[in-house]
């Protein structure tokens, strides 16, 4: 028989796709000009240059049997080496490649490590508003998702709830900084809060707890805001990467798992990442895009028109008397909602033909996420329609 | 707690990955030509020039964002329109691209239905010899594996020994025509008498049974020899395809699941491997490898070389006193083990400087896979080496 989970989730389209699904429709209706589709978190600048012009290279002159070739299931040790050696000198530490597992992007690396460091019945702990698909993953590995929500006015944890919410089930916490959807960093002092706290449950619960960081924003974070590489605070680290938006690859689907040195039983760990992603049916990341890594390793695409476009949406939308957090980083704009329905205030925005999407699966209420990863045009072009919806609600 | 299951997949590499590692550390210290590596399934053809000549010109011609941009989750919908038209010439059907999932690889494609289609305690057949990752994959979903032993001539399906195997626990069976290891290709009448015993089976227990074709070498058959299309046979199918071996792109890992539009309740089974796919953390398909394939419908590597591969080492092994299955397809010769013990035989032809693998991982005791999948150069030097090996055991 058909497992019925499975069929539910395929039934059942995210909610930001739908909103997506709904834009193509309207565009097409009425032009895509005239639609402010803020739906999608799809990167609108192109790849930097060192990306399409080294696949070509590679295509032109490697060994055509191997550049499509199998890699070893952990990846190209020449491409591993090289990144290595980039997280090393970005982060001041000493890794070696053999910490470096080569996934089909974040997701996979999230689902590896999550499949192999959760068993049937434990828990994860989840920073809300958070990423929809956690909960997916988390479930399908047989965990349990353990919702926590963050300071409604920052967007960093709330130490409170989040004390309250370890236990001895807890296998592990997922962290994503900067925040989809909220944009927010956390800080370099409340990582160091949230790790300590982390010590303090495993010494309690003698058993590690895993913080996994899901990092696909890294790059992505504006003025002189730092993201802090987690694993220089806490030993039981895991970090999930991806190139989707730092090089504006997306559909290629590359990425990794970086495993702590300092993990407890270090071996083990890696052997149960290898291990799930062989039994998900991953086999090794796709060849072609590993190998061009190498020559785009801190490179990124052009992010100040993300920073324009924030720039520019939070001050005119603060001017027509919308309430935003002031993201540091991702090109996530979180809205708080003028009335108490996010949903209400998603159909009121779509008569002005602007889409966004409610904060309610994000584990969130009242709040809708504007995805400003567009032309900074479109973003001009939107305005009158934002102020329009401003003053339907009377708030200018 | 690590997962123990997965860190046992993780740290027990694969007799065949292992013995190809022996096959490396050899290379390095007695010459790579004096080691005769036929333990590895990795084509030793280039893909076909519509290949790289299709992947620089999308990279150079192709809107830059949209080309490395997410696809639908089901795949590209132009992507699986011309594939889907391949498919409809080919086999004269008449399927709409909806039928289409595209996969990162066949492996994928089997992660995905398997996960879709069999709950926990469930049963699926498996022909042996099969590919051994069929058990990790059905494991890991909660199902149990059921091996039915080929008959050990023909190395088709032994249908005694099935209708055994097959009861109300039944999910689905898997079958694998060309196969990987004996190069047998399942007779159009054999696939038929398989069906009817399905269909009959389906009625007794008055629920779906699916066949799930895994068919990678399906474009690999020698001489006038076809692979029948089993959805044409029985409604229940679904077709796991892969471009890895037609393409020689292995590591790409590009490929598709085909659910037949006859499928009791279609929708519902498209959608829980949609929602496999979801959940496993595959988002979609890596988007550039899934735009060249239109330009590639049809065209495979040069498969003359392994034919030519196959002859040669099928006539001069028979001369030498040995026993092997004649191969319709695939790229590999299974030869019977002069001693009951292959890895005892497997052991012993290393010291000929001859690498194959020993059969009982592929639930079947008493041969070796020699993976043809070489040049016809390595063939030829190798056959003094199994000439000794043959007189080693009195053979000649």
């Amino acid at each position: 028989m058909i497992n019925k989970k499975m069929q539910g989730l395929g039934a059942k389209r995210s909610v930001i796709r739908e909103l997506f699904e709904y834009g193509k429709i309207r565009k097409a209706e009425i032009g895509e000009e005239n639609v402010f589709d803020f739906s999608l978190g799809n990167p609108s600048v192109p790849a930097p240059d060192c990306v399409n012009e080294n696949l070509v290279k590679l295509l032109n002159e490697s060994d055509p049997i191997s550049v499509h070739g199998y890699t070893s299931a952990q990846g190209d040790a020449n491409v591993r080496q090289s990144i290595i050696e980039y997280v090393n000198k970005t982060h001041s530490v000493e890794y070696s490649k053999d910490c470096l597992y080569m996934t089909v992007g974040a997701a996979a690396a999230l689902t590896c490590s999550l499949t192999a460091l959760v068993n049937q019945g434990e828990e994860v702990i989840v920073l809300a508003p958070y990423f929809p698909e956690y909960k997916v993953f988390i479930e399908r590995c047989g965990g349990v998702v353990r919702e926590v929500l963050c300071d409604q006015v920052t967007f960093q944890p709330d130490f409170d709830k989040l004390e309250k919410a370890i236990n001895k089930n807890t296998a592990a916490i997922i962290i994503n900084s900067p925040n989809n959807p909220t944009g927010a960093v956390i800080s370099k002092e409340n990582v160091q809060k949230l790790c300590d706290m982390f010590q303090n449950a495993q010494e309690r619960y003698s058993k590690p707890i895993y913080i996994i960081c899901d990092e696909p924003y890294r790059e992505l974070v504006y003025g002189d805001v730092k993201v802090a590489f987690v694993p220089k605070f806490y030993n039981n680290t895991i970090v999930c990467y991806s190139y989707s938006k730092s090089l504006s690859i997306p559909g290629e689907r590359i990425g990794y798992v970086l495993v702590s040195p300092k993990v407890d039983s270090f071996l083990e760990v890696y052997q149960a990442i290898c291990g799930a992603g062989r039994a998900l049916g991953f086999v090794c990341a796709p060849s072609l895009l590993q190998k061009v890594l190498p020559y785009c390793l801190g490179k990124t695409s052009d992010v100040d028109v993300y920073d324009t476009n924030r720039k520019l949406l939070l001050k005119k939308l603060t001017e027509y008397g919308f309430t935003a957090v002031k993201p540091d980083g991702a090109f996530y704009l979180f809205l708080k909602s003028p009335v108490e329905d996010a949903y209400e205030f998603c159909e009121r925005a779509k008569q002005f033909e602007i889409i966004f999407v409610p904060s309610d699966d994000f584990g969130c209420k009242g709040y809708v996420r504007i995805s400003y990863c567009v032309t900074t045009e479109q973003i001009e072009k939107s305005l009158p329609a934002f102020k329009k919806l401003a003053e339907s609600y009377n708030l200018i």
